[in-house]
């Protein structure tokens, strides 16, 4: 208790040496508020947790870290159940006190756990079993969690087990140190002192995934380079695999389609090549001998000058079985992504994935998983769902979400991204009825799949607080818990976040959570309301573009995809347009096809309007289209105030970042709409509606900003 | 004294909360040792500190923040002198007191200060006293100092000025973020989210070299990128400035000799060009509009494929009066650098700087400092003295070192460059006869110049600890001492840094101070022995490239330093040879043209010997190559047993990365050696001696490496 008292005072009286800097992200485990934290210390008495394997022993001390900075106390650890407020963790293998309970662990299969309030000896003991390592550490994060939101922690009876098999992060970092797409700084993987020096943040970076759920990590870019498949990176890629294993997370590797090639000294990467064939099953058995529970490749073929199958006439089934084969005597996945379009100049590149893909259905092998992203362009602030969830129910589709916020404001923009995740995979496809939604999909629920995958392409960098910024967390951490349970509610995910990582006050969980909720739609309102979509500067996608056009293809340009002239703006995919609605099921082709029944947030998407067709507001298009740039504004400068209202209650390191970067958003959202609305005036030549500000500066002026070094840009 | 002992026992028992991850460098101000603590906190009773100005502000914050940490408790601020242990900082204007004590600060200058002891109304007092503010607040840095590294305070008469003006850092950072030559992450400037986003770490980088006396910092490149004279990154660099500005730290900028072309819409950069001259005045008024204090430009033009004035056949002196002109009227400075060498195949690039410049001596304007490497070639582990210095009396020189180390192990190896800086400082021209040293060449006092610089090329990155390692922070930490005073001993300083970085303890300052002062030795040894140069791997630098030949010209080359054959292996620059000596005094000329009289560690730099050639040690050269090779790696093997030695004395963070990198540094080492003598036993035909180890591997096998994506490379 002395031990105890002059700890709290430690925290109390050192912040200084304590600062919020957010690397600890949401493992914070800060003081505990003092009357509930003494109800949990009669509750975490003993700690009964065996250390026999390394994900046992990252188990036990992840428990005791969390308790000693929660509680200011660590459990004394004992073997056998001597006082109330034990606290048993394991599997009936690592723990006798378990296996003594004959708990059904078996159904909780290899990553489920349990968590529940029993008397053992007559004393009130909590367990938390699994049947293996891996669902025992997951359940003491869950533990820990009820501790950091908190949770009561008497009466628990809890069981959970992930609903997606694979649950990824895509990281599209290069072997040099630049992330593609990255605001987060320089790449968190040291190749070149790899793999000799093991920084402590990988250590940190899995204990951050395995708290969510994440199991597995694909190290390098999509748009790939061979030389991640040479023996010295693949010792480098081992030396990672090493730290990630004890808390559950595989290595995966994005891999070359032209590796055979470019360092295999082949003249063909033809994949029904035997040379070819060969040269892949000796490469998969080099990468099994030096990392034994190698997960797969994730491949991105004939899509934006990459390699592929196709430039031997080959099909996508044929490029990704080629490497599936390889993979599969060792258990290896292949990911093949969708995100495809064709050189030719396209009718609507809404409609190419499916018409690629939809055809190959049942054609690829049991160990591939075709992965596509949430939407059929590419990562907007809100598309539809792809059409080609419920259009392939013999091949399992894997999700890829992106985390990064390539087209949302980059690191400085509040925008929180889980109902963005939420609102496509609550989506109902109607492929085989109502209620097909997208979750039951990935879940492999709607077409009884056993292989299934998430993957989230990573938001995560050198900075020192991981994202760029203190929010951008809360997209890492609502990622994950989607990936384990597809049906988890946002917001719900928005309050656990908020409480583990500022504060369990209620003064600030409510105002932030709601702050948080809003803040996507409000990202839409300034950059591309009503269903618009791809008006971003061009390549680096920084900033408005509306004005974009010219250039390699026209689906690469802003114009492609507004439409807008004299008479009016947006994409007609209706059956007098592009078609594209039909590649929904018949229900959904209807609905977004109807005028009346199309919801107004696709509105543009799927038609072309005059600017003065009447919008559900009683507004004229062009004034609605105008308010919603307006209000999109307006969201931010709220979120500024609810923020400011938060000095003090916030430790003034993060809040001050945090103000600041409002601060940003507010300017950069402002300069969306002013640029946006100065372009698609000339188009409408309609006067602003009363009230309505004009642009701060003339089109000229936006058209004439250049950022030849924006960030994240591809190569 | 409660919240006193609270406190300490918070020190004591949150450490965890206190990571040791080196981003504090020599700021920690950890609990100073129990005893001596009590007794300072008796000296340190009261604080009379004006904080009207940005300057005496952190004067003050400085003062409060070490002295809270080092002891736990802070002063009480005060008016007026009422006890004893009062410490009174300030000038005569800002402190009435200090005026009181009518001290002699006039001589003291902008920067000096002076720390005495004195009796104020029968209390014992300690004032820091200055003639500015900027001296006051160097002034408090070294009252601090004094407490780090456990120095009595009761009886103090110090003063202090910097010998030189321009204390400068030059960044050699890309506007995209990359650091050419960086080991440490990527940039710190966040020109993406400047000026609106100040990050703190501004703050602490300008606290770090305020504490050093540093006084300027290069921003960009000199490699340089026009776009950083564009009004968007002036506003950036304005906001930088004013991070800086009240730690007496003013910003510089490398300029683009091409910019009136690139950015101004010119035909022509030509110096004696009357537009391109208006060009710079607007351009420097311009600047000073946004930076009222801005400190001038550093060009390198001409060299390695910069643009300069001898693209219009003018010379260096045309083209640095050019801006000299333009920056003089705000009293800014040109530093313009003498690293040139011609475009045509060279006799000897070791000379060419010399054949340049020396003609233009006298030629410059009153602004313009030439920016000379230490030595002839770029910055090898060991270099003679570059013949410039003392050969250009009329022309201010300034000494350019390199803190990051291209060529001395990048961010892993362990070696401390003060001995390097040192030995250049204290190397003596003969230019006016005896005792004409470097150091007084680059104070002004040798030839009588007002104007005086000295710059370090950067090693700071965002990476957390800044430097890439640990004991890189040492070497930004020397070479800011010395640049204040280049008389300053390199041992002196290490203990210094070691007692404010890692530990009082004896029993680690003298180990570490040790291990510090021979590892530049040891690289030299492992790297290029004898007087051997230049022998790294291509264009990346990284590891041993003895082989290196061919390319685009032969001075870029291995071969055409070490003239190895069957012969035997130097560079002949005596008079039988490229005569360079000739460039140094008659003395120097004598010295080094003499093998007998030589320094043996200048041997092959200055000479051409056969294999069999009897070196002092009675060796004959190939044997005692052969041994300085792997002394080298045996002096690595002991520092690391060292530091093993340390575990527990050192915290455990800092002292596992140090572990780890000994560990590369050791692989390195020997790496070095044995593709050394692997490639120079082709040439000599001798065997080794005996007892020697015969290289691990294959000259092919050394010669077969490559790292495409080694850390660091020019672009």
């Amino acid at each position: 208790m002395a031990v105890l008292l002059f700890c709290t005072v430690a925290m109390a009286c050192a912040p200084a040496a304590h600062a919020e800097d957010g690397y600890d992200l949401w493992l914070r485990y800060p003081p505990t508020e003092s009357a509930r934290a003494t109800a949990y210390r009669a509750q975490v008495s003993q700690l009964l947790a065996a250390d026999a394997t390394p994900t046992q022993a990252a188990t036990r001390a992840e428990l005791l870290r969390g308790l000693r900075g929660l509680l200011g106390v660590t459990p004394v650890p004992a073997n056998t159940v001597t006082q109330a407020g034990a606290v048993v963790v394991g599997t009936p293998s690592s723990s006798p006190t378990i296996a003594r309970l004959r708990l059904d662990t078996r159904r909780l299969g290899p990553e489920g756990y349990l968590i529940r309030s029993v008397a053992i000896d007559g004393h009130a003991v909590t367990v938390i079993a699994a049947d293996a390592d891996a669902g025992a550490l997951y359940g003491a994060f869950h533990f820990l969690r009820l501790l950091q939101t908190g949770q009561p922690i008497a009466k628990l009876d809890l069981r959970d087990t992930p609903r997606v098999k694979l649950r990824l992060l895509d990281h599209w970092d290069d072997l040099d140190g630049h992330v593609e797409r990255g605001y987060a700084g320089a790449s968190i993987w040291d190749w070149h002192k790899l793999p000799d020096y093991l920084d402590p943040r990988y250590t940190d970076y899995a204990r951050a995934n395995a708290s969510l759920g994440i199991n597995g990590t694909v190290l390098n870019n999509v748009n790939s380079n061979a030389l991640s498949l040479t023996p010295a990176y693949l010792e480098k890629a081992a030396a990672l695999a090493g730290v990630f294993r004890p808390y559950g997370i595989r290595v995966f590797l994005s891999a070359r389609f032209s590796a055979p090639m470019e360092i295999g000294g082949l003249k063909t990467a033809d994949p029904l090549d035997p040379a070819v064939k060969r040269w892949w099953r000796d490469k998969a058995d080099e990468i099994y001998r030096v990392i034994p529970d190698f997960g797969g490749f994730l491949v991105k073929a004939n899509s934006e000058g990459q390699p592929g199958p196709q430039d031997y006439g080959r099909s996508h089934a044929d490029g990704a079985n080629l490497l599936a084969d390889a993979l599969a005597p060792h258990g290896g996945t292949v990911m093949w992504r969708a995100f495809v379009y064709s050189h030719e100049e396209p009718d609507d590149r809404a409609k190419q994935a499916y018409t690629e893909f939809v055809p190959l259905d049942g054609k690829f092998r049991g160990n591939v998983l075709v992965q596509v992203k949430n939407g059929a362009i590419d990562f907007q602030p809100r598309e539809p769902f792809h059409p080609l969830f419920g259009a392939m129910p013999k091949t399992p589709l894997m999700m890829e979400f992106q985390i990064t916020k390539e087209y949302l404001g980059f690191a400085t923009h509040l925008v929180y991204l889980g109902p963005l995740y939420e609102e496509t995979l609550k989506a109902d496809t109607h492929a085989k009825g109502k209620d097909s939604t997208v979750a039951k999909v990935i879940d492999g629920s709607l077409d009884g799949h056993a292989l299934t995958g998430m993957a989230g392409v990573a938001n995560i960098g050198a900075g020192r607080n991981w994202s760029g910024s203190h929010f951008d967390q809360a997209n890492w951490y609502v990622y994950g818990r989607l990936a384990w349970n597809p049906t988890l509610s946002s917001r719900a995910i928005a309050e656990e976040w908020v409480r583990m990582t500022f504060s369990n006050e209620e003064g600030v969980v409510a105002p932030v959570v709601d702050m948080m909720m809003g803040s996507r739609e409000a990202a839409v309102d300034y950059m591309t309301p009503l269903g618009l979509h791809h008006l971003m500067g061009r390549s680096h996608h920084y900033g408005p573009g509306p004005w974009v056009e010219g250039g390699p293809r026209a689906d690469w340009t802003s114009v492609y995809y507004h439409r807008a002239n004299r008479e009016g703006i947006g994409f007609d995919r209706t059956a007098h347009g592009s078609n594209a609605v039909a590649q929904y099921s018949p229900y959904l082709a209807r609905e977004f096809g109807d005028l009346q029944r199309v919801p107004e947030e696709f509105l543009l998407w799927f038609h072309h309007l005059p600017w003065d067709y009447r919008t559900r507001s009683g507004r004229p298009l062009w004034d609605e289209l105008v308010h919603r740039y307006t209000s999109g504004v307006d969201y931010v400068r709220g979120m500024r105030s609810t923020w400011s209202g938060l000095e003090g209650k916030v430790d003034a390191e993060r809040h001050a970042q945090v103000a600041a970067f409002l601060g940003i958003q507010e300017k950069e959202a402002q300069w969306w709409r002013d640029a946006s609305i100065a372009y698609f005036q000339t188009l409408s030549g309609r006067p602003l509606p009363a009230g309505e500000a004009a642009p701060a500066h003339t089109l000229e002026y936006y058209q004439s900003l250049e950022f030849p070094y924006a960030p994240g840009s591809g190569r």
